[in-house]
């Protein structure tokens, strides 16, 4: 029998390597699998629909949204980016542990319709090894660096609604540390009623003597 | 800086294994306590004040029950028997993750004090395991062993309060396995907002520049 899934959010600061974490993770085990969004941005070359994104026109994701058969969504730089609720349930109840990269607001509304799903926040151990990656990043000006790191001290805000804080000081420790938190997850009591109920009936036919 | 203990509550079915896994457990990790309880029943031969039992009076301890100074006592073939409360929290507050193995009533008594207490429930993965167990333990008749896998179903009757669900299969898996969820537990965001209020500190002073 196949055990239940997990649903995981993952959020965290810019620059805390939650892409690197994730790849890792999935990579490792088997038992993971990230999420595809939504969108009605268009397809990048080399894009798959249904791998990297379900491309969407805009009348089908607004259908979607006036349907409820997104958990959440958000629109961007002119384009919707959402998550499909039917594939997330369909792979949880095939027995995967599914991963959702997003943000706060996205995470609320995870917690609203799943309320077993676990929010874990990603953080460096410190402020100046996220600055240091930003700054790597690209040629960005100072501003907008500092428009990053204020922006990363919004993100921070809602902390104390997450689950678990995942602190990535190295790599492989980290993800080590978040397959562990999962797997301890699984061993909660809600997920294990049927071993449960089976030792109970047991015993209670042994207590009588069968 | 000490990390803050975890309270643990272990129950389990008898034969289940939990004296085994607490002693290996406190054994391989010194971030480990047991509790100490307090007695009115006199001590044994060997037994010492302080690390077996706090050994009371019965006026003594019923002061205690007063007081409030038991976060759960018990009533045990004329002596009675409790967790002083003063020892669990100067053990959490000194860093250590103190265990308690008691009962539900007491686990229930724990929660509502230590809502943060982890309760596990250890079982054995069917109850064939467990009767074996009882046969082997001594030469008790039929009827007393029958008697026992009715308490055993009892025991089981509180199992949904509980957190975790821990298997004894294997002894070696079955203590890391608990090991590794009291550390899950120490990655909870409540015991680590001291480094995120730090990050997030850094973080707003750099967004300005500084």
């Amino acid at each position: 029998m196949a055990r239940e899934g997990i649903l995981i959010v993952v959020s965290g600061f810019s620059g805390a390597g939650k892409g690197t974490i994730m790849k890792e993770l999935t990579g490792r085990h088997e038992q993971y699998a990230l999420s595809v969004s939504a969108t009605t941005r268009e397809a990048r070359p080399g894009e798959k629909e249904g791998k990297d994104y379900f491309f969407k026109s805009r009348e089908d994701f607004e259908r979607m949204i006036e349907e409820g058969a997104l958990i959440e969504y958000a629109r961007y730089v002119g384009n919707y980016y959402g998550t499909p609720k039917a594939y997330v349930e369909e792979m949880l109840l095939s027995g995967k542990d599914v991963i959702l990269e997003i943000e706060i607001q996205g995470a609320r509304k995870i917690r609203e319709q799943f309320p077993n799903a676990v929010l874990l926040f990603v953080t460096t151990k410190d402020a100046q090894v996220l600055r240091e990656r930003l700054k790597k990043r690209g040629t960005e000006s100072r501003e907008v660096i500092q428009k990053r790191l204020l922006r990363a001290v919004q993100e921070s805000e809602g902390i104390e609604e997450y689950d678990y804080l995942v602190v990535n000081d190295e790599l492989n420790a980290c993800v080590a540390e978040i397959h562990s938190i999962i797997e301890s997850e699984h061993r909660k009591i809600r997920y294990n009623m049927e071993l449960v109920n089976r030792v109970r009936e047991e015993l209670r036919s042994f207590s009588k003597g069968e």
